[in-house]
Parts: C-alpha cells; structure tokens; sequence
C-alpha cells in the first residue's frame, strides 16, 4: 500500500508544550505531514532527545533554528512561539506559505485591543485582518473565509463555549459576568519559572493574575461578538497541581424571567447539537473525562434563590485550548472534514 | 521536672481525618492530654494501626466503641462524627463533660436554618443554644459566654475570613455575592468514595454540589451576623488534586464610592490587627503556605474596570477549617491563650 | 466512502479501568468495532453515565449483565475480569466466539503454578492450553498458533522487556535476579480501598505484596521460557502518586567476563530491531514518555564497581502492561498488522 | 512572663528549601533562635515575601549577603549551601562561632572518598576532623565528641537506618547489597531545572544517577563503620510525583542459616529500643505516614525462596533526611535533649 500524504507541515517553535502536542496528534492525521520543526533553544537537538515520547514516531525528526526560506512553500505551518513573538516571524513567512496557524496570542485581537491589554503596539497590524480566530464553534464561517488563523488561549475557549448559548440567545445581562477558572500547570508552558516548580504548585492552589490577565479581552471579544452587544467579564485564573485540564465556572445574571435549569439545558444542546466536539453534559464535568481529547463538555444551572445562570466548561488546554483545535481549524483551512485527527475521547483515567 | 498536663479530653470519631488531626495536634498542646478515643468500625484496633503517623506518639492508645460513661468527667471532648450523628450522640454527653467540641454540622446552624438545608428536622433543638460557632476571629465573646462550641465548616472558614471586613464595614452590597472555592480531597474524610479514589480525582478538577452545598447556609448566617443584615451567597465547590488545602475567591458589588485596593488592604489589616491567625497579603495567597497550619491568608482587590470587589482567602481545610480552629476554640473555653499548642507556620514545600 | 469494520467484538466486565481502556483504543481501531459491553454492578447505566469520557464516542451503548448468549458468533471476546471470574464466565463461551483475549490472571500460568501462587485449583484447567501468553515480543508464535490469549500483567511486561535480551543471550545467571517496580495508582483497578484513596496515596510511596506479589510467577514464566533454564526473580513493587506508569528497575548478576553497558545497548538493540512498540533508550525512561501509548522503553547498565547488570523498563500499565498489548495480541489473532489502532506517542506533558 | 532563649543561631543559605525547613521546625524549638540568615540570590528580601509559609512566624527577619563577621559569636549555624560551596565558606566562620551544623556534602566523607566521588579535591581537607557524621543513631558518640557535625544526605539516611541492625549484627554479606530508593522532589531543592519542571515530573517516575549517584559513598562509609568491614553497595535512586518522601528499599545476602522476618524484626526492635525516632514497624512503612516529623519507619522480611534479605525504611526527606536531623544533632552538640523541639508525628494525610 502506498500512503501519500496530502499536506505538509512545519511548526515553528516546536519545542514547547504546544508544539510537542502538535506533533503528538499530528503523526495520527492521515492528510497532514510534519515535514519541518524549528526550536531556536533546542536547534540541532533531536525530536527523540527533547521528547523521548515522539522518539518512536519521528525518529529522524530534528529541530532547526528558524529560517524563512526553509518553510517557503509549505501547505501549513503551525507557530507555537510565546507572546510577541509571533508578530515578529509571521510576516516573514505568510505570503509563501499556504496556511499560517498561530497558537500565541498576536494575532487574536484588534490592534487597539492588543495594545491596551498587553501594553505595547502591534508590530504587524497590516496582517490582523488576515486571521480569523479559531474557535470553529463560532467562528466556522469566519475561518473558511480567511487563509490563516489566531487559535484563542486555552481560558477563553472554555469560558466562552461555557457561555456562548446564553448570549447567543440574549439570556443574560452582558455585564457583570464573572469567570473564575482552574487550569492545570502545562498552560504556562515549559519554560523555567518558580511558579510551575513542582516544589511550589503541587499540592496547592492559588489565583494569579488578578483583575488583568490577558484573556480577558479574548472573553469579552467573542462574547460581544456572540452576543451582539459590548460584553464585560472579571475573569480571575487559579493553578491547580496538575498538568492538563481547565474547568471554567461562570456566573451571570439572567435578563429575562422564567429561566430554569431544564430550559437552559435544552436551549445549550439546541445550540451545539451539530458540533462534533462539544458534549453538553447533565453533571458538573470533570476536567479528566476530556484528558488527551479535542472535547468540550459543558453544562448551565439556573439559581433560582440568588437568581444566577451558572455555566461550566472543561477542556484539556493543551487540546481543545490549544494544539487540538488548532489542528480542527487547519482542518476547515484546508477543506477537510474538521474531525479529521482528532479524538473526542479522553484518555481515562 | 514533673509535668502535669491540667485537661483530659476525649475525641469521639477519632479515626476520621479530622480526628486524626485532633490527636496529631494535640500531641503538642503542653495543656491538654488525649485520653479516650472512640471510633465504632475500628474499635479494638491500636491508633497506630490505623494512623502509623501518629503510632510513636500514641503507643498505648486503642479506639474504643462509643459509650457515653466512659467519657462521662472529662474536661474537654471533640466530636468528629459525621453530620447528623453528632445530634444523637452528644445529648447523652453534654452534660457529664465540661466542654463539647463539635467538628461535624450538627450545632453550627438554627433549627429552621438546619431543617432547610439539611432536610430533615433536627433532633436536639433544645441544645443548639448552648452552642457558640466556634469562629474565634468573628465569635470570640460567644465562644467564651458558652460551654460548647460548634467549629465550623472549612468552605465557610475560609470565605467568611475573605470577606468579613467587606461586611463588616458595609462596603459592599449584601446580595449578588459569589464564592468559588476549591477544596483538597481530605474535605470528603476517609470514606471510601468513588469521587475520592485517586484514580478519579487526581490530575481532574471538577465542581460539586452545584447551587446546593450546605456550607452556603453557614457562609450567610455568619456574614449576615457580620454585617448586621441579611447577606446572600452563590457558593461554588470544586475539588483540586491535593490533599489539603482551600481556597476561596469571592465577588461582591460595592455600595460606596472611592474604593481602591489599597484602602481596602488597609480596612483589612486594621479589621485583623490583632488576630494571631489571620495574615493579610499582598499577593494572591497559596494555599500551601498555610498548610498543616492554623494560619488563614486573605487579600482583597478592587476591579474598577467592572466595579467588583474581589477577596480571597487561603487555608488548610484539616486545621484552620477543622481541627486547628477546633482547639483554637477549645482554647478559649479552657481560659487559655488561645494561640497553645498551635502554630502558624506552613509545612512548605 | 462507505466505511466496513471487520470485525465484531463484545468486552466482559468492560467497566474497570482496562474495559474502559479497551473502548478508549477501539474507539480509534479501523478493524474493530465495539458492539456488547457488559458490567455486572453497572448494568443497565450507559457508558456516557460511568465514562463520560466515552460518552461522546459512544452515544448510545449501555452495559448489560453477563449472558454467555449475548455474546454467542462474536468476532472476539476481551475479558477485564477481575482475578478468579475469568475461569468461571470463559468456559460458557468459548467455544461460541472467535477468539477470547482475557487481561486477568486466570489463563497465564500452567495449573500447578496456578495452585501454588493464588492458593486454589484453577478451575478450568483444560482450558488453559488454549491460551498463549500474549506478549508478542516473546510469544509471538504462540499467540499465532493459538485461539486464545491470556495477556500478562503490568509488572511482568516492564520487566520481562527489561530483561529479556539478558536472558535469551545467557549474559545473566537466572538466580539472584531483583525486580524493583514502581506503579501508578490505576493498577489496583477502580474498585475502592483505602490504599487507592486519595488521601491515603497521594504525596507517598510504599512498598506493598512484600515476597509475595503473584506477579512474580509469570515473570519467573517468561524470563525461563526465554532463557531456556529456571529463572528465579525476587519482586517488590511500590506504589506511587501517579494514575499511570510503570517503571521496572532489575539487578542481575553477569555470568560472563567483559560486559559493558555500551556492549549491552547493543544486545538490546539487536534484539529489539524490528519491535514496532519496543524502543531502547540511551538515558534512565521516564514512564512520562509512554503514557498513553502502547510504547516500551528500555535501557540497561553495567556495573564494573560491584559486577551487577542493570535494566530498567517503562510502560503505561493499562496499554502496554494491558488493554493496548491485548489488541496488540488481538491484532495477530485476526492476522492483522500488529500495530493497527496502537499508538507509539505517548501523551505528554 | 519573660522567655529567653538560650541559644542564637544563624542559618547560610537559608532560602533554600532545607534552610526554610530550618526555619519552620526552629520556630517552635524552645532553646533556638534564629537571629541571622543569609541568602546570596534573594539578599534584602524579606523571608514572609520569599516563602509566605514563614511571614507570621519571622514578620521582621529579612535575607542577608553572606559575611562572616555577622555571624561570628552565634552559638551555632546551619548551613544549607548547595554542594561545594560549604567548603569555602566554612573556613572563614568555624573558629568564630560555637557550632556549625553543614547541611550538605562537603564533611561527611574523608578527602579521598570525597575526591573520588566528586571528582575534585577537597578544599578544606584539615577541617574534615573537626566534623562528626550527623546521624545520632549511629554516631552519636562521635557527635558528642565533636564541636561540629556534617549531617547525612537524605538517601544514605534512609538506607541506613533501614539496614545498620543487619551489618551491625553480622546477618547479612557486605557485599552484593543493592539499595533502590524513590524520592520525593523537594530532595532537588528550590533551584529551577527540567527534571523539577511540574510538567515533567508530574504523573510520572524515573530513575536517575544510575551507578554514580554521591550518596553511595555515604551508604558505604557509614555501613562499613557499623558492620566493621568493608561494605559495597549498588544504588539506583528514582523520583516520583511527590514534593517531600523517601523510601528505601534495600536487598542484602544473608551470610549465616536460619533467618526468619521473625527474627529479624526482633532484632530490629533490640537494635532501635532506645531511638526516639526510629519505629521498626511490622507492615511495609509508607513515606506519608513520616511526613513533616522526624521519624524513620524501618521494617525488614526475609524471604526463603531466593534467599534473600529486604530491609525497608522511610522518612521525610526535608526533616529526618536533612533539616530535623540536623537539629537533632545540634541537640546533641548543646547538651539538649535529643527530641527538644522534633515531633514524631506525621501529617497525615
């Protein structure tokens, strides 16, 4: 048998968490190939000796340290470099290669927007309007039209798929939102710091990033977007002793009277009833149940006491958050069915 | 140097978490001496079977099944059962022993308040008034007006000390409040559980008890006392892959004009100047800095964006939201310094 | 396209960890489809219920009670009984399905061996010679000249892939050889016990089955089998904070002159060139790297100081140390390629 | 009432995790107070910003650059300085102050093992005599008679104490003897490397120095002292997904006929019948049931079919394996009782 793969691949910044888990479920997509890694702190280093779990898939695989020429006509290619980063390298690249997916947060929001929550001027802003975000929930036709894509962090798309059917549906007031989420410890990567030293986190849990983190503006953007009006959100992010995982809890106050759990749960699976990846659950989800998958799984409760929509949802960050749906939105750029490589089933326990 | 320890106490439940935590601290109280341990399904079986941590320092002490004579003349006796029982075993009690100290739910609420939450009437109405809530920090002249106190609960420990001085100063308003709290495992006890079995809980977060918890009846009696009018919470529990260890982040609307996070921070050192126990932080807390201590850590913020105050509190749910706090109490009933045998420093890492 | 899975097949006791495990990899088996699961104590709940990890995958299969019947012209049968069920449920069926894949201990060991290492007559001892042990890598021939396969246990499969290149080539004497192993959590199944609690285990590591574990008969099984002589191993496993992995670290005594490690990774290579799930690792593994994946990873030492071989081996103890090397074994039984629906990239981080 | 502490002491290096040990258990020694601490990296930090755990206790004591002068007179200093490094600073206090307590490697082993181990020579090879081996079990005579002590690692402690009533009685053959020990994390300290990385260590095991780990030379100098000829030892240390912990488990030929585990934990029980920290216990102990106290749990088997000795033993590595006995020590170098300001009991869970 002869297997010929359609598309080829690079991932700059490869030797990150997002890009290590690129590799992972992309050695499964029978229509996408990784051809080219660049790691400018890993250069020279093999696949097999930065991972030893991608050891056996990629056994000739090395990292290089990024060159423009060396990804020039791919059909794809995947960026998992920090913040800031991206803008510097993608305009380097976007006109000779097929599809740009960035998994940082350059190209996510308005220039305006970027340059008051991360406090310094885009350095590309010509190119923002090129990218779609890659959240196909809800951008799907957004994506189609465009040839490249900004996946969103990994808070905003559990929040905002928590969310989306109450103000989709104009439910709920669109202030006084609160989102208070737990991520696991691979979110803030593998780089070095005291804070996701083993020594520090495990076997505890604290918030960080009080009343500023960045995914904020990346909630209250598509939110706005869903709802048709400006939306506010207090968002506060907690770290909790595991790897993967992202549980978001959100509260918001209903503008209308008569909402009952039962209601809301019908108007949610009403909602996402064609989305291959989100699970609308009767129970509080666990984080685990989506585990190594590209699943949602999320569920609404009405307070009648205190009179409070409650909406929940659990990811895997680095999947559905992350290198996962990045993978599904590459997927829609290239025409293929979205599912294609992707797992909705978690890896339990 | 001859030593006389001056109180003889017994633990009833003593082979639950919460009474194992009783005999480790109370190992090092100079005052008090365990003397009668009970616990029916390992009565018969040595402390030091059951809890080898604890077999150096108790080599003679065996559980015994519960009989009320044999406790009958002790200073002091803490009650670690589980909720409900505590109402059927302390009557027969009360009054042969000089001090109760119950851990469970029985003796925290009102009896109306109680039959709301819990479902079902309670059985020893008559006794909930010669029960002060043994919060030290908020109810210290109830503790030393009464004979027995009811701790309690660790999600309410937490949250109360985060947003007492909010409350108290009546600097926000005394509805529209919302408590998400993450919990380690040890909340659940030693019972065997499918939601406690390391296979379910480790690397997942989830949320529990949805709308429902019946800490949210503490949290409201004890900030409704704070504030002098009738508060009402929206509590969230979610469980972390840790053993100990909570943390509560809350959300309140304010009612004045003017706040800034550091008129806050500075409302809440003067609110807890003299208290040995409460630490307030500039950071975010974690919630292993307090950990296998009595001490709580707090903070506060205040979002001018969205106009939300936010506040936080850290603890170790086995000591300050259990057993700590337990002999911190008991301290005050006995006329000792209420700080004996405790500590407030963290086992970290 | 229209898609035609080949072949049926039904999994008894299909709501442990390793039935779980089972549906997890089949989901994404191309040959295989699953179409009867049965669970005794979960009968008539659904899969989405007890696995919402699975729910999405399988929208609508309920686990039924046991009934030889229901599983009467299947493809094949895998079976995740717990020890001492296997040799009582098989017998109704097997001579009515294609091919019987049992993950428990029942159909490993030779009756006597049996006897001697669980303390009771085997109860369906005329069986037992239909069943090859299905560890490809060593009974490759076996598993193809048989209907049946026992697949080993976690233990055994690390380290009899540790070790058996030393065996087959006689470098080791086949006494006085220690297998010190170290488990993650999951491989006490989901049933619960205070050993599995979260509290109990996490933040600890003990040694547990002291002398005695029956793994080590089949270790002794298979290193003999391998080596051609009697082999006589003494195992103590351990116990860690982890839901999976398995690593194996073994001591032997060289019974040849002029050993050296680099001589010994070259034994190893050559013995494991062509084993697709084998990979032989210059540096210590870590079971990080396999989990999730059906992937060994092996290595070895020599020591001149004190004149002992070294070899270590990791696994994920429910794929390749079960549910994975069962469709491994299932694979060859259908004469499919052996690596079909197995994955070698381990989830990571 | 007028409390004075007789003794001030001073701790280098104290921002690590062993000299934030220090701190934590000295708070509560009633003889010791802590009146100076250095810290290079985080000089003109306060110790409540560095670790949050210790801000109640010391609210005014702040890290200082090292200079000798502001240590000279103290009654005695801890120092917890990386490997290497004790042994240039130590010259400069040792005539200056009453006692110096070094925490790591530099004085345990006489100059040519250290040479040979570390690979270089020894810098301060005349102070090496002043220097007694910190494990009061089995040197405390040597302790008394010193003004100084060097306090064992954390695996040669485990170890040790798990196999010195075999050695010191003759059992067991001195050499062939294999040590395979787990670790928590915390033994690799507060400073940042992959290998401590959450994301890496996390969810999984591995072993590490394989052959060449420096706490052989320990096992070996000090078993050889107790047995009274030369012992070799082979050591194979690994880590798991734990912060603090340590277990041994050792394998020993017995060198004389009739052995039982009988026997043998009578022995146990005579050698250890004084010790107020060693508890021989009859099951295989768990680290967790050690955590946070002083005490090692030591068991031993002996197994008939293979001939073979086990010895297990566990401890906390930040206190038994460093910092409690370290103050242990320096209990008995201040003519203190031995146990002053040390618990027995763990914190569990």
């Amino acid at each position: 048998m002869v297997c010929v793969v359609a598309y080829r691949a690079g991932v700059i910044g490869a030797s990150g968490y997002t890009g290590a888990e690129l590799l992972r479920i992309l050695h499964g997509h029978p229509e996408i190939e990784v051809v080219h890694v660049t790691a400018n702190t890993n250069a020279s280093s093999s696949v097999a000796e930065v991972y030893p779990s991608l050891g056996v898939a990629y056994p000739d695989l090395a990292y290089e340290a990024f060159a423009a020429t060396d990804l020039a006509g791919l059909d794809l290619v995947f960026c998992g470099l920090p913040h800031g980063e991206s803008q510097i390298v993608i305009p380097a690249i976007i006109a000779t290669v097929g599809h740009v997916i960035d998994l940082g947060a350059d190209f996510r929001l308005p220039a305006p927007a970027y340059e008051e929550w991360y406090g310094t001027a885009h350095r590309a802003p010509a190119l923002l309007e090129q990218f779609a975000l890659g959240l196909p929930e809800l951008y799907r036709d957004e994506i189609t039209a465009h040839d490249h894509v900004a996946a969103p962090g990994c808070y905003p798309t559990a929040a905002v798929l928590a969310m989306a059917p109450l103000l989709a549906s104009g439910l709920v007031e669109p202030t006084g939102i609160v989102v208070d989420a737990i991520s696991g410890v691979s979110g803030a990567g593998r780089g070095l710091s005291l804070r996701t030293h083993f020594g520090e986190i495990d076997e505890s849990v604290e918030a960080y990033g009080l009343l500023s983190h960045r995914h904020t503006a990346e909630m209250e953007l598509v939110l706005s977007k869903v709802s048709g009006t400006s939306v506010q959100v207090l968002f506060t992010p907690h770290l909790a002793p595991m790897t993967r995982g992202l549980l978001a809890t959100a509260y918001a106050r209903p503008n209308t009277a008569g909402l009952t759990t039962a209601s809301l749960l019908e108007t949610y699976r009403a909602f996402y009833a064609d989305e291959p990846f989100v699970a609308v659950v009767d129970e509080a989800p666990a984080t685990k149940a989506t585990r190594g998958s590209n699943a949602a799984h999320v569920t609404v409760r009405f307070d009648e006491r205190t009179g409070t929509v409650v909406a929940l949802g659990a990811i895997d960050n680095l999947v559905k958050g992350a290198s996962g749906q990045a993978i599904q939105a590459a997927n829609l750029l290239l025409g293929l069915p979205e599912t294609v490589g992707l797992t909705v089933v978690g890896i339990y326990p």
